[in-house]
């Protein structure tokens, strides 16, 4: 990890989304940085500059990607048990996988490929959920700080309906969850987040416990599920008939606040939507993991145009995708379908509004400005695509679209994170 | 390319798809050949096998795979133009990008790459569209000839309803196909095939012609479209108010016959597909296009239960993905939407179903048999997985399946085509 001191100046043709649907493109443009914070980004590099120029030529520059849904510990069941639906494959993949994670050597061996795979495919930024293994889930932040990922780690909360192996009492598990917030503060580019499973695993007094944590500990976010499977709401309103909606049941516990992110919402009703909106909450939306287990396909086009704040996840690995500009692209996959099913009347992603949710929408969640923002540490990925196909007549905008699609990690040839130059 | 002389032993996991649903795996087998002629498949040596040896360890070894549909041309423009939809795709991207092949030194740029791309992905055999043009079409042939890609090529025909620059009269059309049939003698491993674009891109007069040509060449196949889009059958219907439906158009001018390949198949009816039936004519999913120029979902699962003959294709550049693993997964991927739109009456393709279609289903269009065939020339491919995520418990079967899902093409370390180790 090389930590960029003085200035650099970082040459390349700039591809950023300065808001949605929107696209700025600089050819042999730069970015300004100092001891790896943005100064700004140029057409040419100021008169009488002293920068070290750090030369890409031809490649193509854009921000670091965030993935703001993915469960660690599935990584090695990536592409497996396709053929099984949400509850079955969470019973006989996901579960006895999970709880492997109480070993620790093989945490390591996992984890330290995991974090090395989210940066060769450009992933800077995660919000993460480990298995509820405290020291296991140290392991994971472990090797993502040494890899060069940064965000959100959470240790999962299940204390019922799991398997026999993956389970931990009530106490346990507020007592495991309270002690990993508090040693969480060794960590420079990873924090803590609250993490329940989904309501089905979660006893009442655990999520009234995590609510409380939550109080106690107001700059630790939360993390969850929502409307997934018409199954999964179903369990839910058998298992809260207090609850008119599945959102309510996070609600009464404290943990639907400004910042929660919530994964899915295929099927939240307008009702649960407008709730999130209300409350400052952030869905995910993992095309490739709805798709895979078979939950559907979200309403995006409606998130975006009700105002919700909307980011996407690989959701690995329900998703079997871990590179985001894939996961970027199903997105663009289900929405075309989406659109016809809908009689075309919602309209589907473009290949701008994808990449705006990657990049600039992904980082809005961290506190970061739009593209390469002034007075941030630099995310970045440098893409080489001179080895795809010979076509000569193509704008930095279509070899933008072409990485999209075709997102090869062998485009990629260098990770910027936090203002450092990570190894690939 | 490495022509296999004498007896050789090629050892690893083999995985192969004996029939739809089923799959046959030998773990540390042997495929045995002789002069690249497959003599059978081992669980161990026969005794006394004198053999040559030629180990891949714990790789796993499949048949190698068959794209039954594909546009040569459009290769450059792979991952482009996806916010447009079929016809404007066509005259905005495909039509001026086709229209360059009239330069054999950009054709033979494109097509080696191609060709090489293809052997790197595991594609052996091929059904691949050129564009209106016979020199360029022999030097896409003269590419896959060298880099060993088998199968059928079409010179397109198209005298109407395209763009200036991509045009020719039916007389020309005509007599530059016969001229291409007859040139194509000196090709060992490919062979032409007649190639209408698709109803409105040829006159009554062309195809009434090319109906003539089948007539005379028998042992030439034809391919082209059929009901991919709602707008396009609205357009074939206007055209010729005498057919009922699409197929008819073929139909009466003698291109409906068995063998012919109708890529598609998206909106066509259950008459439609009894018609398709009958005649012996093979359908070809390709579900990644189907999905980027948002013309549906293919019924898969209603055309294989009504016993079609179907394979899949890779429909680049509608189809953004070349490697028949990825293609095989969107299959999957969008079969599971329609279970979900057909309320669970369509059952979703299975992983060991799609590799079935994407191996033994499509090599079946070319007369060889299901897995390794005995006395037929291998065409295998071999994927270490090694630097797949850490799982250890692992069955084969498993394996391919995320072999399938990943489907990196660093993964594949050999490929075997006709009887001959290419170059990868």
């Amino acid at each position: 990890m090389n930590s960029m001191r003085g200035l650099c100046a970082i040459r390349g043709n700039l591809a950023f989304a300065p808001a949605p649907g929107a696209l700025t493109t600089i050819a042999d443009g730069y970015i300004l940085t100092r001891d790896g914070i943005v100064e700004g980004v140029f057409n040419r590099l100021p008169p009488h500059c002293q920068a070290e120029v750090i030369n890409y030529g031809d490649s193509i520059i854009t921000p670091a990607f965030t993935d703001m849904h993915l469960h660690a510990p599935q990584f090695p069941m990536l592409g497996l048990g396709m053929d099984l639906q949400l509850l079955d494959w969470l019973n006989v993949y996901t579960f006895p996988m999970e709880a492997r994670f109480g070993n620790l050597e093989y945490a390591k061996t996992v984890y330290r490929q995991l974090a090395k795979e989210l940066i060769r495919r450009g992933t800077t930024r995660v919000c993460a959920f480990s298995s509820l293994h405290r020291e296991a889930t140290h392991v994971l932040m472990e090797q993502l700080e040494k890899a060069g990922v940064t965000g959100y780690v959470g240790k999962v909360n299940m204390d019922r309906n799991s398997s026999p192996e993956l389970m931990e009492t009530t106490e346990e598990s507020l007592a495991e969850t309270r002690r990993f917030i508090q040693e969480c503060n060794v960590y420079p580019h990873l924090k803590p987040i609250i993490t329940p499973r989904f309501t089905p695993s979660c006893t009442d007094t655990l999520l009234e416990g995590l609510g409380k944590l939550a109080e106690e500990f107001p700059e630790v976010p939360i993390q969850s599920h929502l409307s997934e499977n018409p199954d999964e709401i179903a369990w839910v309103r058998d298992l809260h008939p207090d609850c008119q909606e599945y959102w309510q049941t996070y609600h009464k516990f404290g943990l639907w606040k400004r910042g929660t992110i919530m994964a899915h919402c295929v099927h939240s009703s307008p009702e649960e939507r407008a709730a999130m909106k209300e409350h400052g909450i952030w869905a995910v939306h993992c095309p490739d993991s709805n798709t895979n287990v078979a939950s559907g396909i979200a309403p995006l086009r409606r998130m975006l145009e009700e105002g919700l704040q909307v980011g996407l996840g690989s959701d690995i690995a329900g998703g079997a995708k871990l590179s985001m500009p894939d996961v970027a692209t199903e997105a663009i996959r289900v929405s075309k379908l989406r659109w016809l099913l809908s009689g075309k009347e919602e309209a589907f992603l473009t290949v701008r509004e994808a990449f705006y949710l990657i990049t600039t929408a992904g980082q809005a969640y961290f506190g970061a400005k739009p593209g390469f923002g002034q007075g941030e540490p630099l995310h970045a990925v440098v893409f080489n695509d001179s080895r795809f196909a010979y076509n000569p007549a193509i704008t930095l905008e279509e070899r933008l679209e072409r990485i999209l699609y075709l997102g090869d990690k062998a485009t990629i040839s260098a990770v910027y994170s936090a203002g450092r130059l990570v190894e690939i």
